[in-house]
């Protein structure tokens, strides 16, 4: 194999790539980056779940292909000046690395072992700006469950009706689910889940930008084609929550709060909660008010927040996760709590678009005791 | 006690003196933050080692003193807004924090377990800029030893002579050695240790000011006052190495270097040295051109930069981080290179100004190999 290609573009493929190679397996290969030269330069990163692969221009002038560890092909690439870089490699495994005054001489391994990554069968695609995708994803991927023993639920549904695409996460105690307006179809609608493991390297990849991504679904992968890149996951199979019967459509009282308001007081009397002084963070909202308190073996924590609307001493207790979560993830200066009882969930939207961003939180049952 | 203060001095009180708090100790109460109303509000953490005492600006309308959790105290204070902070404790050590809306209450404990901060009883001292002294301990603070064996090396040698300040700091493999003149002094010519975990924290105190720091001596420890802090450490016992004698004052060739230039080459033939596989960073000083490798079983790694003098093929080995953090520390874009044989001692001093900053690292014995 020999080729040679821009620092930049490679250091930027290699980058994406590495995302999705293994930390630690019993393949050891999966441990680094493929590098396939034959008609194009193609680098993947494969950790048996998602697969990452990266096309970068390049001139090959003899085709071939190696297996390279990913750190230091990584740390090699980054430290060398912006200029050409050349690879090659010959039979016996070794690759050297070129560029100005710099060479390089290291141990790859064969591509032979290099397991294949899936490919998708399917037709059924659409399009949507990365941009949108990457703050739907943002915006619900935090509520993902990470209790294996439900894994439909250890992704997000994405639910595609009449150019419109809705991705919900749950765990047993939240839900998120954000709605948009996707570019193009060319799918039936329909449902599926991704594992939430793609979702976070997906996001990662996709830039702020009104550039597309192309979605195509497969039988039983999903793949997600960015610019030069392209992601293939697995799909998860199972029985997703009915999540429409599952948010409740009316509630009795509409709070108004200040998003970084609300998100100072609850982080604040957080602070006497940790891992191991677990505490539900106490709401009673009265008229104009939301007063906050928590108690932990450190203290008491007291805090007031000026909202808009009456709970008439509604007394709710939230886990302070949860509820910080949604309400860093909202996508609006201005929130609306939406409460009935204090055992009952909380639903909360921004004041200004109350359909493509909705947020479910169930409470924490409240000891009787000082308030 | 009851007091009153700003949010910002509290916190920036804070932030220094928990510098000085244990992070384990038998004494419980040294992992915490003395605070002390009397006459003046004074913070003050202390790990038998080094002590950090800070005053706040307050208004004190009862008397006492307590002892807070560090970490909790901090993170309380800084998620308060930036207004007036009141804070009191009963005699059951219930410490209420006030601000705003805001109000906590946790347990302190009590003043009388926490041990006292050494008193200094010199009255010889002498003053500097703070932005001189931090200069001068951060390019010298890196070759202190961390091997016990040898105590007095595990600080830097304080020398006054004729208002000149010199700081050196050896380990059994380097020396960095930095000169400056001083502002004032009310002390004799004379020498002291002062321990690098004391620097490491006088120097993150300090700012890139004018304002001067004052260096107090006594007879077990030494005192620095930056502002309104004052950190106190004892004085290391011990004969330092005589570093007169150990400076070669003549070198066969002197090779001139662009400082980025070097440090790039050699970091990037240290990509394949790690922890694991170590091995020298092999130099060939040619007429114009310094020659890099380095081989260990991970590959091989080759360099070349170019330089101003001729080495007349000069070889010799070093270890590849005292090497860096020579030239790191250098405060030059051009150094000097002084060498004479394969196993002398190399000197790095800047190419502008000779005497300032002197660097002494000794080789690497190489292995006869391929280069």
């Amino acid at each position: 194999m020999k080729l040679s290609c821009e620092k930049a573009s490679l250091l930027s493929a290699i980058s994406v790539t590495s995302r999705a190679t293994a930390s630690k397996s019993t393949i050891p290969s999966l441990e680094g980056i493929l590098i396939e030269a034959y008609e194009e330069l193609l680098l993947s990163g494969y950790n048996l779940r998602t697969g990452i692969r990266s096309k970068v221009e390049a001139e090959i002038t003899e085709t071939g292909s190696i297996v390279l560890n990913s750190r230091l092909f990584s740390e090699i690439v980054r430290s060398f000046p912006d200029d050409v870089i050349t690879i090659t490699s010959n039979e016996k495994y070794i690759v050297t690395l070129e560029c100005g005054m710099s060479k390089f001489e290291i141990i790859g391994s064969s591509a032979e072992d290099y397991p294949e990554l899936p490919s998708i069968d399917g037709r059924d695609f659409f399009t949507t700006k990365q941009s949108t995708l990457k703050s739907m994803i943002s915006q619900t991927i935090f509520a993902i469950s990470d209790n294996e023993s439900r894994p439909i639920h250890t992704g997000s549904l994405f639910e595609l009706e009449d150019k419109t695409l809705t991705i919900v996460s749950v765990d047993g105690y939240r839900l998120a689910l954000r709605k948009e307006e996707i570019e193009s179809s060319e799918m039936e609608n329909g449902s599926f889940v991704v594992p939430g493991s793609a979702l976070l390297e997906i996001e990662k990849i996709m830039s702020d930008t009104d550039k597309l991504v192309k979605i195509t679904l497969g039988t039983k992968h999903i793949s997600f084609v960015v610019d030069d890149t392209e992601l293939i996951s697995r799909r998860l199979e199972g029985e997703f929550l009915n999540y429409r019967q599952a948010i409740p459509q009316n509630s009795k009282y509409i709070i108004e709060v200040n998003k970084r308001d609300i998100i100072s007081s609850v982080e604040r009397v957080s602070l006497i909660i940790s891992d191991k002084l677990k505490s539900p963070v106490r709401c009673l909202f009265d008229n104009g008010v939301l007063y906050l308190s928590t108690v932990t073996t450190l203290g008491k924590a007291n805090d007031e927040c000026m909202v808009d609307g009456d709970g008439e001493k509604l007394e709710i207790g939230f886990n302070n996760k949860y509820l910080l979560d949604a309400l860093k993830a909202a996508p609006s200066d201005s929130l609306k709590l939406m409460l009935t009882t204090g055992i009952s969930p909380c639903i909360i939207v921004p004041s200004d678009d109350t359909d493509k961003f909705i947020y479910m939180v169930l409470p924490v049952r409240l000891k009787a005791g000082e308030f």
